[in-house]
C-alpha cells in the first residue's frame, strides 16, 4: 500500500508541506512509522493547483523513489500552492511501476489518489470498465485498482445533480465505494477492500477511509486543523486562514492531529470546519 | 510511428541484429531514411528467446531513446539469441511514454510489436476490450492501440484448433486484421489503420504488412534470408542454417532485401523458407 | 550539439517561454532548423528563479527526451518566473547521458549552460581541474566540458573584484574562454572549440557566441527585446517591462530577431539595453 | 552505504544467484538484516562475464530500485554467467543518484563495486585525483568515493609487476587501500573509512573486509564454497565445478556461510580454495 497527505489552505511552499515536518510524506517513503512494510520506494507524485494560472492542477510524477528526487527537492522548494496532494507508493504485485500507475490520477480540474486496495481486483476489472460511461472509461491510461475506482467516481459525479460542489464530490465518492463493493462481491471474492481515497478540484476536498474488512479497521488516516504552515505569497489573505491537513500519519508531534473515524468521509471546505459524513451514505453524522 | 526488426535463424549476438547493420534498427531510431518523421526516441523494446533457458521470452524496454541506452549496448554485446524481435518507438498522441506502452508485448511464450495505428482508436478501444475473452483482457496493461490489438490476436489464437503453430498464428493475425477494421468501421472513422505487426512463439513468426488506406500503400517492410549474420554458439548447427530478418527498412545495402508485398502476412518457419497469404485470409498466395 | 535558450524579463509561464513559440525549444529538440543532425533527444534542463522564494534558482533535468515528458508539459503551464534558462541537450560521445550531465549546471545562486564543445576536451579535463579553486572543484559532479568549463567560470569569478555584478559576470566569462582556449592548446590539439555559454544569477545574465575555428563561424544565437511574452503575476510590474530572450535559433517568425555577433558576449540586465563585449577580453564594443 | 554480491563458479543463471535465494541481493534492496538502515533503494547494478563473447564484462546498471525492476527480472532469468557482481545502492549524501554513480564501475576486463564510504571524501577527492596516472584518471564520470577508489586501484595494478593475475589484484587492491588511508589522514580526518570492495577480472576475484575504524568493526561480509547453485550450460564442466559466493548478508540459512575475518582480502581462483591475505600488505595469513 501506500501513504498520501492532502492540504486545504493558504498558499504554502511544497517543501514546508511535503519535505519540512518530522513525519514528512518523503520522510514515509523511507520509513513508514505506522506500517509493517514501511518501504514506499515505488514512485511517488504531487498535484497542485497553481493559484491565478489554470483550473487544471498540475502533475509531477516519477517512478523513483522520493526520497532521492532531486528535480522533487528543487520544486518543493519554489513551487506554492493553496491545495495540494502527495502521495508516495509501495506497488502491489497486480499493477507494473511505470508513470501511468502513480497517484494522484487526473480529470479535468480533479485529482485522486489512493492509499489501500481493492479486492480481487483482476476479476473487479473488467466489469468495472463496462459499468462506467465513455468518458469516465476514456481517463483510464494504466492498470492501477486506484485509477480505476477514480473511473467509478467520475461516473458518479457525472450523474450528479447535487449543486453543492463539495457535497457532490462526497456523495460520488460514497456512490463509488458502494458500486466497487458490489462488483467485488459479484466477483464471490472473500477478501476485503481498502480505500482511503482523497479527492480535490482544488477548493474542496473529499477524503475517505474505509474497509469492509471484519476487524473494522481501515487503514490509518488523520487530520489537522488550523494555523500550521508559515503562509507566504499573496493569495493567503483572499482565501481564509483556515488550514487542513489529511495524512496518513501524523506529520509532525503536534497534540491537534485527530483520526478521520472509520468508514467516514471528510468534507473540506476552505471556509468551514470539516464536515463528516457516512462513508457509504454521504449522509450526515 | 515506429520502426521494428524481427530475427529468425541461429543463434546471433544482439549487436550483430541490432546495432552493427548500417541501417540497424538502433541507427534508426535517430535516422528513419524512408518515412518523413525521421525520429523515433519515445523509448524501445527488445524480447529475445534464450535457448534453453525457459520458453518464456525475455524483454528488456525502457523509456528512453535507443541511441543512447548504455544498458542496451553493453546487452546486445554479449546476450545471443535465435529469435529476436525489436522495436524503436515514435509514440503517437493518444498514448504516453511509460514502460507498459513500450513493444514488444507478451503473452506466454508469444512476443507482439506493431509499426502503425488503429484509426480512431479512442473510440475503438471499448468496444475491443469488449469483444474479447477474459484472458486477452487481462494482458492489457497500457493504452496503445498495437497493446490492444495484440488482446484481439491473443483472443482469436485462442478460439483456434489449427494444429500446425505457424498456420495458426497467420490465421489468428489474419482473424484479428479482421476484427479491428470492422471495429474501426463501426465507430464511423474514415480513417485508415496501418497494421505492420509482428509476432513470434520463438519457433516460428508471422508479419503482416496492411493497410485498408484508399491508395494501397502500407508502411514499408522489407525481408532478406540466407547466411546473413555471423552464426555463434553452440545451437546454431543444430537449428538449420537458414536465416531470416523482417524489417521496417533494409538494415544493409545488400541486394537480396525484398519487399513483404502489401496486404499480406509472411510466414517464418525455421527450417522452410518464408510463405505468403493474404493479410485478411490467411490463404496462401 | 545542443540548443539553448536564456529569458529575462517580467514574470511570464515557462509555458509561453518553451512550450508555446512557433520554434519553441522544446520543438527543437525534435526538429532543429539550423544544424545539420537536427535531434536533441538525450535529455533537457530547466532552470528559473522563483520571484519571492528563494535567491538558489529551482532546476529540472531529466534524460528523457523534452518532446515527450509530460512532467515537463505540466510544470510549464503553472510555474512563473522572471529569468528562465533551458537547455535540450545532443550528447558527444565523450559524456553519458545521466542526470549530473544535463544542463544547466547551478553553484550558489548562478546557473550556466553550454551548446558547443571544448576541443580535444579528454586531454584538457585534467589540467583544467588542477587549475581551479577547491570551490570550483568541488562543484563538479559529471563528465561533460560543459561543467568542467562551468568551474573555470566559478574560478575566474572568485578572483575578481569587480563591484558590477553583470561585469563581474562577463569578465569572468571571458576570462574563463581564454583560459580554456589556453588548456586547448596545451594539448597540441588542432581542433577548433565552440563555446556558446550562457550564464545568469537570476537578474542578469551574459551569453557568449564564440568559436576560434579558422572560418570565424562560431554556432547560432540570436536574440530579441521588447515586449515579447504577455505579463502574467503581480511582480511584473516591479521588475520593468523590458525582456529578452537569448535563444540558438529564432522562436518566432519576429523580425525584430538579431544575430549576436561573432565571438562576443552579450549582456543583459532588467533596466537597461543589451551590452555586447569581446567575448575574450570583456571589452565595450 | 550499500549490499553487494559476487559469484564465481560454473556458469549459472543470474536468477540462480541474486533473485531466487532467501536472502537474496534483491530481497535484501527492500530488507537489509544486518543493517540498522534497512533499504537499498538508490539504484542498482550488475556486471556479469559471458563465456566466450568478450572479455569486456556486460554492465546492467538502473537508478531505480531493484526490487520493482522488471528488466532485471526478465534479464536475470534468461542470462547465465560463471562470474557475476551485484550491487544494491543506498546513497550516502555526497554524491547524486545517477547512472555513473551506480556500482559495478568498469576499466577494461575489471568490474569493481564498494560497500562503505572513505571518510571526509570531499577533502580527499581532489588530492586522489591527482595521485593516480592518466588513464585512471579518465575512467572517472561520476562522484562517488568507490569510483574514485577504483581509480586508485587502476594506478595501482599499472604499476606492478606481479605476474600471476589474482596475486597482482589482491596487491593492487592492498595498496590502494593503504593510499586512501593515507589521503584521509592527510586531511586531518577524525572519521574512520569502511572498504569492502570487490573486483574481478572475470577468472579471479579479490574482495577486502576492512576498516580502521577503533571498534575494528568492519561491515559484515561471508563467504561459501561448494556445490552451491545448479550448474547450467556447457561451458560448466570446463571450468571446474567449485564455486564460490562473497556476499554482505548470507544469502541462504546454509551454515556453511563463513566470516570472511576483518582487515583481510579474501582471493578466488576457479581451481582453488579461497585464500586470505592481509588488507594493507597483502601478505598471506
Amino acid at each position: 500500500m501506500c501513504r498520501l497527505m492532502l492540504y486545504l489552505g493558504p498558499e504554502a511552499t511544497l517543501s514546508a508541506l511535503i519535505v519540512e515536518p518530522e513525519h514528512s510524506l518523503i520522510r514515509q517513503s523511507v520509513h513508514s512509522k505506522e506500517r509493517e512494510e514501511p518501504l514506499n520506494g515505488d514512485g511517488f507524485g504531487i498535484g497542485w493547483y497553481a493559484s491565478g494560472h489554470s483550473a487544471e492542477p498540475a502533475v509531477f510524477r516519477s517512478i523513483t523513489p522520493a526520497w532521492n528526487n532531486r528535480n522533487l527537492q528543487n520544486l518543493a522548494r519554489v513551487v506554492t500552492s493553496d491545495c495540494v496532494l502527495a502521495h508516495v507508493r509501495a506497488a502491489t504485485q497486480s499493477s507494473g511501476v511505470n508513470d501511468a500507475n502513480c497517484h494522484p490520477f487526473r480529470w479535468r480540474q480533479y485529482l485522486c489518489m489512493h492509499n489501500g486496495d481493492v479486492a480481487n481486483f483482476r476479476l473487479v476489472r473488467r466489469k468495472l470498465l463496462e459499468s462506467v460511461c465513455d468518458e469516465a472509461f476514456g481517463n483510464v491510461y494504466g492498470s492501477t485498482d486506484s485509477e480505476h475506482f477514480f473511473a467509478l467516481f467520475i461516473d458518479s459525479l457525472l450523474k450528479s445533480n447535487e449543486p453543492d460542489p463539495a457535497l457532490r464530490m462526497a456523495q460520488a465518492l460514497a456512490s463509488a465505494i458502494g458500486r466497487v463493493l458490489e462488483l467485488v462481491r459479484g466477483t464471490g471474492a472473500a477478501e476485503d477492500s481498502y480505500l482511503n481515497i482523497a479527492i480535490s478540484d482544488g477548493e474542496h476536498a473529499v477524503v475517505s477511509r474505509f474497509t469492509d474488512a471484519a476487524d473494522g479497521k481501515p487503514e490509518s488516516l488523520y487530520y489537522v486543523t488550523g494555523q500550521i504552515y508559515r503562509d507566504v505569497g499573496p493569495t493567503a489573505k483572499r482565501k481564509g486562514t483556515q488550514a487542513v491537513v489529511v495524512s496518513s500519519e501524523r506529520l509532525t508531534p503536534d497534540h491537534r492531529w485527530k483520526e478521520v473515524p472509520p468508514n467516514q468521509i471528510i468534507i473540506l471546505r476552505r471556509d468551514r470546519a470539516p464536515q463528516f459524513v457516512d462513508a457509504l451514505t454521504a449522509a450526515p453524522l
